[in-house]
């Protein structure tokens, strides 16, 4: 077969894949190995290398090229390869250079400084840095919603989710609001009566990493490509070619770390198994970040929580942690599920996580679409805080609207993929315990084959070939369905 | 002062240095973090790097901007930056961009199977990847060699070295040939009745690696701009701002690891010390890997390996890897000056270690200008070593002609760099004794101050403000001076 625009395409998007593999050890390192004084030098050639990728898709001869594909002989796959190409295309050109380079450096800055000033609570100090990231952020947005007939905020909450729309996430969260607190309030009546035995620390930390990686390979992580580290923020970096993911202990809690592990496992999982012959190609890249946090949550909560995970590692954590009666499997099982609104979104129970979301979503988009300003969002968290969860968060700023990286390093639109992950995850567990009976008394068992098969298959393997709605509709029968997590919720945490 | 032409180039040689910054951090990833299925889309990466960084200094603006600059009022920083830059023009236009990717594949490739080519002793595999190694090497100095008087290998050695001509080297190394063996065999003659105490294993690798960290400190390493990690082969890397040195540890040999830190620590401070406001500019690099060499073997044979800093050291041995009489000052230094000529060269004593590159010199030397072939080296090297060290390596690959990475890394014409960074040492220490004829007295009660004062004014300060001749007789009042040495030997180990 003769294509030679499509040839020539792929060449160029070749040495964009090279580009990013570079960005991603680079970044990985920076949060996970880099000392202090690296900062500065490192934010100044992340953000040259943000403008050589920039440039090398907004490379002239590049609508050409995929204008002459087009007419080309291209099978579905070359076809799929090429419309993510065009919409990296047109993504990239409707962004100056120099916006670029100006919000990766205003970021680098903001996230930097904001490592420091959230342990003290500087509020005043952050948004002097963060203004400046919010301006990029707006101009980005405007830049990206021009001629699309997308608001500011859509245009970004794209990058992460194609095709999707704020109407429709209005929706689907303005749904999750009517049946939430009263879940909320239900589960939490139930479980008052409840006795649980809290697991006694202190817990080593060597001992929960040697935890860690046993769980992470019966998961089905290849460690001959990928590590597990530390950062202060965990998080799945690297390349499919070697996957990096990272956690933090606390040695008075184990729980978190561990349920991070196995959360990062299934982002990492995914990336790992990403089909080898178009890894390189923008059609052999992950969906979207809503599937890959339908990846992570389907191993976090609809793996990680369940009774009959729970089971099964239980002796793994009294072989790591040393024996105790909480480490039961039933006792384990009511500890993961304990429903107890706090105030940081990482350590939230399945049941208030949604609310978290819901919460920046709403500030977020208010923020992008100019109807606040950055200093209004510690009065508007606050309000939230107490309307969705219950929790006075006055003053608290540093567990209150500075605990989370996204913001301070410049990236809005982001949050709605862990909730619509979250439902896709429960769509996909709705269809394999139909497809799979058995799965939990198979899973209870040590046998994770057939889930990870069907994950593999319907998932992994599909990685860009279709937008989202198709994949999820050739995976599960239907496409995006959010009454599969109320079910979910409502089967686990009330059992009916 | 308006010097636009220069401005330009200090803008591109910025965006060369970020670049860098990029390869530095991925390659230091490569041999301390990346898993082994990493390694293909790695070696596609830096080939790729490598690429952009040519074409970065090949520019078709570029030779007429350092034209224009020649003519504008520089100062003398600004005139050696450009003299710096021209350099760097010229050498990368003498190069083909095809040859730099190639060359760049096929040492990534031949590098990564020697891994575990070398403990299998397999000489025909390491030959069939090593031939295509030793072909673009080839091709690379005849490139770098045409119209500039030079040989194949002279070009090379100038990547490193610039300015080193291979007569000289010749006429340094023959004085040496001629000394050298006398002087080992009188050396060994007089340590034969020596008694000394081996220090007794085994010691475990925590404790190495506190040990490593103290001496780092009192070294003066800055540990919130660097790092201590593992590889198999020790290295500095990283970049000035973010210095990465590695080690490896052998439970039953805690002086290997001790020394190697040593070592590495002098060329982290020489990066750390570069001077700030120029760091990102040709003129604000390290001058060459002779001088660079000369500050590690400052640190490891000057000044590690003298009976007053093990003085120092004695009671942080006892601390680290306990008690026992070994540890006393006295046997330390009969330890580390032990002569006992052996098959490797980074754990060679200080006086077998010249011979060790003499013989690679000469191997490659012919190697590259065409005078053997890649399949004559073990021959070659049976001979030598036997010949210059008494030792029998026949069969022996892996301790032979595959002990060392420069050569399947591509990297020939380095090896000199070495013992002319023995003698700058040997010449330093020369100058600072009659400088400060007390400066042992203050080094065993702890205060390194003046010796690194000594250093950081007179080299690492300096960086590339002058070329190597200058800046050493500026430092020590001579140019290059091999006496000195063979003197520093004569005394240490005769004590005449």
């Amino acid at each position: 077969m003769n294509l030679p625009a499509y040839c020539a395409l792929t060449e160029r998007f070749t040495r964009f894949y090279r580009y990013q593999h570079l960005g991603a050890i680079v970044g990985w390192d920076q949060a996970a190995m880099m000392p202090p004084k690296g900062n500065t030098a490192r934010g100044a050639a992340l953000a040259e290398l943000d403008v050589l990728m920039h440039q090398t898709l907004t490379d002239p001869s590049l609508p050409d090229l995929i204008a002459r594909a087009a007419d080309e002989a291209l099978d579905a796959a070359q076809a799929a390869n090429l419309r993510e190409m065009r919409r990296d295309s047109e993504m990239a050109n409707l962004l100056p250079a120099r916006l670029i380079e100006a919000k990766s450096l205003a970021s680098s800055r903001c996230e930097h400084a904001w490592r420091a000033q959230r342990p003290e609570n500087d509020w005043p100090g952050f948004l002097a840095n963060f203004t400046e990231v919010v301006k990029f952020a707006r101009e980005e947005a405007q830049c990206l919603a021009q001629h699309r007939g997308l608001s500011g905020y859509e245009a970004l909450m794209n990058k992460f989710e194609p095709g999707a729309r704020s109407a429709e996430i209005d929706a689907i969260f303005g749904d999750v609001k009517t049946w939430l607190p009263g879940l909320l309030a239900k589960v939490r009546e139930k479980q008052a009566g409840d006795t649980l035995l809290a697991a006694k620390g202190p817990f080593a930390i060597e001992q929960q990493r040697a935890l860690g990686l046993e769980l992470m390979t019966i998961l089905g992580f290849d460690f001959s490509a990928g590590r597990l580290d530390l950062s202060t923020h965990p998080f799945c970096g690297g390349v499919p070619e070697d996957v990096r993911i990272t956690t933090r202990y606390n040695e008075d809690d184990f729980m978190r770390s561990l349920m991070g592990i196995v959360h990062e496992t299934g982002h990492a999982r995914y990336e790992q198994n990403l089909p080898r012959n178009s890894v390189h190609l923008p059609v052999g890249r992950a969906r979207s970040m809503g599937i890959h946090e339908s990846q992570s949550l389907s191993f976090e909560m609809q793996i990680g929580r369940n009774p009959a995970f729970l089971e099964l590692i239980a002796p793994l954590l009294k072989k790591h942690l040393g024996a105790q009666a909480a480490f039961e499997a039933k006792n384990l099982a009511a500890l993961f599920t304990r429903v107890l609104p706090g105030f940081i979104r990482v350590d939230a129970d399945e049941l208030s996580y949604p609310a978290h979301i819901i919460l920046r979503y709403e500030i977020e988009r208010a923020l992008i679409d100019g109807e606040i300003e950055a200093q209004h969002i510690p009065a508007l968290w606050d309000e939230k805080m107490m309307s969705y969860l219950g929790l006075d968060t006055r003053g608290n700023y540093k567990d209150g609207c500075l605990q989370d990286i996204h913001w301070p390093g410049g990236s809005f639109g982001y949050f709605p993929s862990y909730t619509l992950g979250a439902m896709y995850a429960a769509q996909y567990f709705a269809s394999i315990r139909q497809a799979q009976p058995d799965f939990e008394t198979r899973m209870a068992a040590g046998d994770l084959s057939a889930l990870f098969d069907w994950l593999n298959t319907r998932i992994w393997q599909q990685a860009s070939h279709w937008e989202t709605g198709e994949l999820v509709q050739r995976a599960t029968g239907e496409t995006l369905n959010p009454q599969h997590l109320r079910r979910h919720l409502v089967q686990r945490y009330l059992g009916v």
